[in-house]
């Protein structure tokens, strides 16, 4: 059936790396799009701060405009992608939009963690789309995922390596340079920037995970609620321990739905060399969904870059335009109203480094500490250290509160020496089955 | 904005694992569908053999049919699913549902791999749908991806770990069971069937990679393209000298397109163990995507599984609904008409294993060999073998055709001891950065 080319003007808030990307690809790849939807995407207007400036991918000058009105106003204008960043004024132009009934595509992570909500409830009370897969992962189509093709599979756990800086740091961590060095690195490369705290602090991983959780469980969750620690604390010994029970360290976000309440955390873990994310290398990005009919899926690739954030965002557009007037992804998805788990109640197996006196009764009194808190040893391996012993101990799953406590418990311990650190285990195994090499 | 429910009448052909699994899930999940497509999907029909049977999942005596025309003559079907598997009648009658402007969507692998473009075209011509997810690695959904999120991506090569139950077979070879051992065990927990002759051979990866391939670079790619070979070669002395490389064997599945040109290819590779397909454990399945604007996106999930399957056609249906009337998705996805590649004509690195006599020139003779079919060397490890030598050799990207003279040239020398077997490396880093343990 020949529908006839349909010319579907289109404009763009912000004309950055993104953005220009995005016009670059509209245009290369036009007969692709057209074969694929029936349309012909062609940017009309592109919101820019200074007009003036000279641009990579130059658009004419009719395109260019510094006036967010000359975009809101046209009636012409069917689908608007936010490619600028920020949360306001952004926040409000997605808004108004919207309220004008016109679908939104954005790649912007910050809003979306922080406002998606209210933006939600707005397009779907207009009847237009808010799409936003580029603001987690750029390229990884998680997000269509969960809600395109795992609409009957009841997700209740999200798994995540959403950020390539840590997971860069991490990897050459692991090729035997200190935290410092492995940072500096990451700086030269382009992969961190020059104040490294949203990536290293897991402040960034918190806000994918955030959305990630939103749309996995249909109900807000809130930058609050997320328990986070950054990869600053891992030191070498970490590193060395992971690789002798034949794990790796990597910066693990986790969300899962427990008896209908919502646990999310962000955190340093061991991951078995058996499990999908240990295999995420370099700056890439991993995210396993587990749901009641699928068991698990996951899906890596890179998570940053102008190219394939644009990708994604004309992948949003091209969907937005592929469903439209038929009803689909109209409705909020956020579409209940879930509690939190109260914080330290995610469970799991952990991981314990512990520096301790090297003489009789000591090994007792920890067990106690740990019995006391109902958490239990899977195994345990005792290292002469300097001076003292280091104690490897893998315990089965349990609360990160109760491990916490009993870490707490142990610090106070007479016999303690140096850091106590508890870092929790991802494995598809048994602990049991983890080995020691 | 409320549309009120619509609902939807659905025929199923077959009422198998699948086919209830299907009925089961849209019933259990009905609010999720409707809130995601505002629709309500209800199993009006569904053709079986024998009405008189038990079932599972028991529809009422009105839903089961074994009339054909009782479906394919209800005007108030919206849609059917073909979860009855084989070729014919299989095939007529979703060529006939989709003459009278029925969508179709199909888990049937083989009559995708034989006749999707015959059926994509009638699809087109009639201006409805025909979606086929759960033909290829059951919920894992790379051909959505393909299809609507990476429209704009030019995805140049395909790679596949998409056979369950040969991966599953390797991983215990790994473990230390021979080839026979480990097929036992397959079979004794389902993964294989007791004819396992599909699966070992590559024959069922072969299909998987024809509709990848085809869907992939939009050009038909007959099964009669592709290089097959089964891991009935894979012997154990080529999993131990994997390990000594720091690789696994797989059976990996590459479709290329190389100048214009396609080649697909199914045979038992050396996975280095850092490439995101060396992770796949047990009967999972993983398909990796590389593409201009991506670089490479990786899939992995349970490839085979009725709930796996029944999710996948699901998440079909629900697409059909949602990009009704759009023209998204209507044009033929076989939109050129490419040619293949010769015969031998795919590169890229290869791991040789050579038995020869202990003796001085042999070296030099087998270098000579690969050198006249222009295959150099990357790296050449030499142990003493059982009254001979064994040479393991892997060398840099050449052509499957040149690497296989070279080896046809080897086994005729004198000094040729045993068999000589080469097998391709997939790695994402240089061969010269492998290791040798």
């Amino acid at each position: 059936m020949n529908r006839g080319s349909v010319d579907v003007p289109v404009a763009l808030l912000g004309y950055g790396t993104v953005g220009s990307a995005v016009h670059r690809l509209l245009d290369e790849s036009a007969d692709e799009i057209e074969r694929a939807t029936g349309h012909r995407l062609r940017v009309v207007r592109a919101l820019v701060r200074d007009v003036a400036r000279e641009r990579v991918h130059a658009p004419s000058d009719e395109v260019l405009t510094d006036d967010f009105a000359a975009i809101r106003d046209d009636p012409d204008i069917a689908l608007v992608a936010e490619v600028m960043g920020g949360l306001e004024p952004t926040g409000s132009y997605v808004l108004e939009l919207l309220r004008r009934g016109v679908p939104v595509v954005t790649a912007n992570k910050q809003l979306v963690a922080r406002s998606g909500p209210e933006l939600f409830a707005v397009a779907a009370e207009s009847g237009v789309q808010l799409r936003f897969e580029a603001s987690v992962c750029a390229a990884i189509p998680v997000i269509k995922l969960l809600r395109e093709s795992l609409v009957v599979t009841n997700v209740h756990r999200v798994l995540g390596i959403v950020n390539g800086t840590t997971n860069f740091i991490l990897g050459e961590m692991e090729a035997g340079r200190g935290y410092a060095e492995a940072l500096a690195e990451a700086q030269r490369l382009g992969y961190a920037e020059a104040d490294p705290t949203e990536d290293v602090s897991g402040l960034d991983a918190a806000a994918k995970m955030a959305i990630l959780a939103t749309v996995a469980f249909g109900s807000r969750v809130p930058l609050d609620w997320i328990e986070v620690a950054g990869i600053d604390t891992v030191r070498d010994e970490h590193v060395a321990a992971a690789r002798a029970l034949e794990m790796r360290v990597k910066l693990v976000g986790e969300a899962v739905l427990v008896d209908e309440r919502v646990g999310v955390r962000v955190c340093p873990a061991f991951v078995d060399s058996r499990h999908p994310l240990a295999a995420v290398e370099g700056a890439f990005n991993a995210v396993m969904l587990h749901g009641d009919a699928i068991r698990e899926i996951t899906l890596e690739g890179p998570g940053a870059g102008g190219l394939e954030t644009a990708s994604a965002v004309i992948a949003d557009m091209v969907s937005v335009l592929g469903t439209a007037g038929t009803g689909f992804l109209h409705d909020d998805p956020v579409w209940r109203s879930l509690e939190p788990l109260a914080p330290g109640e995610v469970p799991s197996p952990y991981y314990l480094r512990l520096e301790v006196e090297d003489r009789a009764g000591v090994l007792a009194r920890l067990a106690q500490q740990l019995a006391d808190e109902g958490v239990s040893v899977a195994r345990l391996v005792q290292q002469p250290g300097d001076g003292h012993a280091v104690l490897h101990v893998v315990t089965h799953e349990a609360p990160a509160g109760r491990v916490q406590a009993a870490l707490d418990a142990i610090r106070a311990l007479p016999e303690c020496r140096g850091e106590a650190s508890a870092l929790p285990v991802v494995s598809s195994r048994g602990v049991e089955e983890l080995g020691w090499a």
